[in-house]
């Protein structure tokens, strides 16, 4: 059965020596001190090494099952729930008036990426919560905060985001679900719900669902559209559990993984709902979560992917198969070691180094949104919002391709279930797909984030990635590293360039190449956070840090990223400069 | 559920146009005449869309059920099973003096992948008799091709073959499976056997297991490996079955796909065995197989990726969601095909450009091996020999990749277990593992076909390259292909000469890039390819062929390969250039 570690000692370097946390000026941030954040990353990797972990496996061959109308979590999840709730990591970053702790986001998502890892079905029963406080607390009246928000930080209630039906996914404007204005102010909310996370469990007294339903007047489309608090249980004036509300779950979904997560069809019967934010405001309402929410999925690609690669690494340097071919180096075994095989080592270091960069650059983009939610940071504002489905989309990409490797590592015991790789890989596969397919994501960044505010952040980024370059002139060990990330950074600007071009003339000239420009953002990315990460260890080293090997292998690490990923850039500026012709010749009626 | 339909006339065109079957001059090719090539096709068609497809999910489903140390296969598959006896199906190029057809292999492939495709797993029962028939065919005793081949060309008997054990199988040299000379000339297997695919079922009366073993003498490592016969039940003078053999069923494995097909651990406890070919030669008989074995796999790997992608096609014809970029199509309708939008375009287009890439390099290794075993051509094995680790290792990668996409196209529901999609990755996946996992074809390639006879193969690979280029100087039609096959070509040949020039001081820095280079050859084979099927396009359209529709999207298709794929040839060999130095920097214990 796999096993987890969270590693600590990597996330203590970003956030002490990276991101320089307590000098960042972002109002929380000075309570990170080292001794703080070792201890919390402390805490939660005991939890989620000795009572995560050990539940994946479990969540995976039981499921969820529906019975007589309610929904059953795998054996050993109820108990899981409460100690998490017990520790308080349910309520990190929640507002402490509703009785949250007030950490920053940032430090949800590094204690998130550790309940991640270590049992990624489990975590999205609170995960999913979380997303619902966020749009309590920024929608929410303060008799719907007060009502709410408490129960829901503690998960003594949980949450749930209903958007997609049978027929709609992406395109909301097609929604179907109905709310009639009743009376006393409420609205009888009837429709069907598909895909719902966390829809239904045993593990709280009630399930806050939130809800998209249109709503008479509001007109044709995405603007016809509201958000809805719909209770599992109606919530008495004073506080206690009244009715059940008519919302049943009509059957679970059986999926190619996240089993331990029951994903519902839930269906709306005259529901009793309650109009969250604006009349008619819905989609901008679910927007201002997006980019947490967006985040949130693009941290289970990498955080699914370092548990699969310490799996496989362990099984690398475990396994004895064949013979290093410069020479046999466990003499007194019957073999070597897989890792001493080039190409075993090339899928470890491909998986190390991804998984580095990307929570680099997750952590990055926290942090970014804490700068815009505490200190009204509009520059981080956009950043974040032009750096979001890159991090999802690309992250999410790799993820799995990771998980994939990792599981390859293992051969044919790899295809086994009970060795615990093809669940990585089955439930990483599930973050390319929701909060926005890829494709989606790739279409909002070239779409609409390129060209927002004039093309303002796109250009920020940009000087960004050059003054980082331009910090190490000169600088020989730095030079793998700004090398590529400058020529990379070309090939970025090359490729906006050409949409620029042609977009306006034939929009599908920019679309066709969307989704390569996304991945080549996400290298440019994984770049930039590299050359951070070296001039961080230089720091290190040239103060004369006592773990040296650490730094050491920091940055041998980064110079394979660069060395061997990024020459992706110039496919993928190619591929986008072969426009729109190729992808769009062909007839639909010919495929 | 998801549907099958045979591509005949994609696999007329290649039979037909592109290996001029009739004309190669191949013995028994000559009856390979579009009428019967035809009716072949449509009979295999209707057999894998009617009776093979639809037990796909049903097997998936069911699985495989050990019972009191008998294995049953799920509903439906014996009543197939016979169908396709029936048919004569299993017998398509057995040797006729034991009952078979004596069809040429390449229509074993062209059938196989109709059958691949439709369904996997059900396929490997007689897949896997395919290939110990060929062990038998090739090594046997004139006794023991009587005993054995007419009731396994009839698939009344099956076959399985047994290599790797618990704590090896990439290293042979490990194994612990101990043959005992007895009196009688036969020998007494001990030792266990896992991952063995079709181990036991109840689809025929007898299963022949090919097991290696070690027989005393023949000293240390792979040279001490005899091949033997060991059959479940032992088989009397006059062919009728005699007592069970001393096998037996440890346990069916747990796996991510091929549910329908058992993998088994099989117990040899002083089972009688009957030694197959030369004593300690067994490393020797089995790799004689290896190139049809190999090839097969490849085979599965654009197999699934084509049924994946007439799924995927299918929804995105139907699936309503957004509008065209360019302006609503579908005006009469709530929203445009998901096929409107470029991004999705960009998934089929990049499935349907390798599936038929893959299809035609598949279809002409076959071709290959038929002129190795018809006609003596040992420039054919050589080259056959050359590309069989790209078609193993190359196909199987990609058309995993493909069939991610082809889920990716249905969005949340491809996740749903129901929708058939999740099934086509899980079954899809084992073909990069077994059969000899990608890494190791790629170590195959690098390591030993490049330099096999002096390097004269992929010498001949490059002027075969070179001469189909030069075929086309100055058609301005061909251009898009010889262009870019031209540059491609070109990367791989300084890909090899990096090996040559790095390769014996450091062995590591080939190794480092084999997988690399297995990729990059990937590619430079399906755009000669791609070559090739423009040029047949080009002479059907110059003679006035009246379905153009379908050799214009032929073209269209390939220029789209050309123009978006081999732009990875210049990423992989920047990775090979990039040396041993990044891969084998790190030390073992830093990971």
């Amino acid at each position: 059965m796999p096993s987890y570690t969270a590693p600590a000692k990597d996330m203590q370097f970003l956030l002490q020596e990276v991101l320089n946390v307590t000098e960042a000026g972002v109002p929380g941030y000075e309570e990170l001190e080292p001794a703080f954040t070792a201890a919390v990353l402390e805490e939660a990797g005991k939890l989620a090494s000795e009572v995560l972990a050990p539940l994946n496996a479990v969540g995976d061959a039981e499921g969820c099952v529906l019975e007589n109308g309610v929904v059953r979590t795998p054996a050993g999840f109820k108990a899981a729930f409460a100690a998490m709730k017990e520790g308080g990591w349910t309520a990190l970053d929640g507002h402490p008036e509703h009785g949250g702790q007030g950490l920053p986001y940032l430090m949800q998502c590094v204690v998130g990426e550790i309940f991640v890892s270590a049992n990624m079905a489990f975590n999205m029963y609170q995960g999913l919560t979380h997303g619902a406080c966020s749009a309590i607390q920024a929608h929410g009246s303060d008799e719907q905060k007060a009502t709410y928000l408490p129960k829901m930080i503690a998960c003594d209630w949980t949450g749930t985001m209903n958007l997609t039906e049978p027929h709609c996914g992406t395109d909301l404007g097609l929604l179907r679900s109905r709310a009639e204005p009743q009376a006393d102010g409420s609205y009888r909310i009837t429709g069907q719900k598909i895909f719902i996370s966390a829809g239904d469990h045993d593990l709280a007294e009630n399930i806050i669902h939130l809800v998209l339903a249109k709503a008479p007047g509001g007109g044709e489309g995405t603007r016809g559209i509201s958000l809805f608090i719909v209770p599992k249980f109606l919530v008495n004036a004073d506080g206690s559990l009244g009715a059940r509300n008519a919302v049943s779950v009509g059957k679970i979904e059986k999926k190619m993984g996240i089993h331990g997560n029951a994903t519902c069809v839930l269906d709306y019967d005259g529901a009793t709902g309650f109009l969250l934010g604006e009349l008619h405001k819905g989609m901008r309402a679910m927007f201002t979560m997006m980019n947490e929410a967006r985040l949130g999925v693009g941290l289970q690609g990498y955080a699914v992917a370092e548990a699969a690669y310490q799996n496989a690494r362990a099984y690398a340097k475990d396994r004895l198969q064949g013979r290093a071919v410069t020479g046999a180096e466990n003499t007194a075994g019957p073999a070597d070691p897989l890792i001493v095989h080039p190409d075993i080592r090339r899928m470890l270091m491909d998986q190390k180094s991804f998984v580095e960069g990307a929570r680099a650059l997750t952590f990055w983009g926290a942090s970014l949104i804490d700068r815009h939610n505490r200190q009204g940071d509009a520059a981080a504002d956009g950043l974040i919002g032009l750096l979001t489905p890159v991090i999802k989309g690309f992250q999410t990409d790799k993820g799995f391709e990771m998980a994939v490797q990792a599981q390859q590592i293992f051969g044919g015991h790899g295809y086994i279930e009970e060795q615990g790789m093809s669940q990585f890989v089955r439930d990483a596969r599930i973050a390319m797909i929701y909060e926005g397919a890829n494709g989606v994501q790739a279409l909002d960044l070239v779409g609409r984030k390129l060209a927002a505010d004039g093309g303002r952040h796109v250009m920020g980024f940009f000087e960004m990635v050059k003054a980082e370059c331009k910090a190490h002139d000169g600088d020989d060990r730095m030079k793998p590293f700004t090398d590529a990330l400058k020529a990379a950074s070309k090939q970025l600007q090359a490729a906006g360039m050409f949409f620029m071009q042609n977009g306006m003339k034939n929009p599908n000239a920019a679309l066709a190449g969307s989704y390569d420009f996304m991945h080549l953002m996400g290298h440019v990315c994984l770049g930039l956070m590299w050359a951070r990460m070296a001039r961080a260890a230089h720091v290190a080293l040239d103060a004369g840090a006592p773990d040296r090997a650490f730094y050491e292998a920091k940055l041998t690490t980064g110079r394979y990223y660069m060395a061997r990923h990024l020459p992706a850039c110039a496919m993928h500026l190619a591929r986008i400069e072969s426009g729109a012709e190729p992808v769009m010749a062909l007839d639909a009626g010919a495929f």
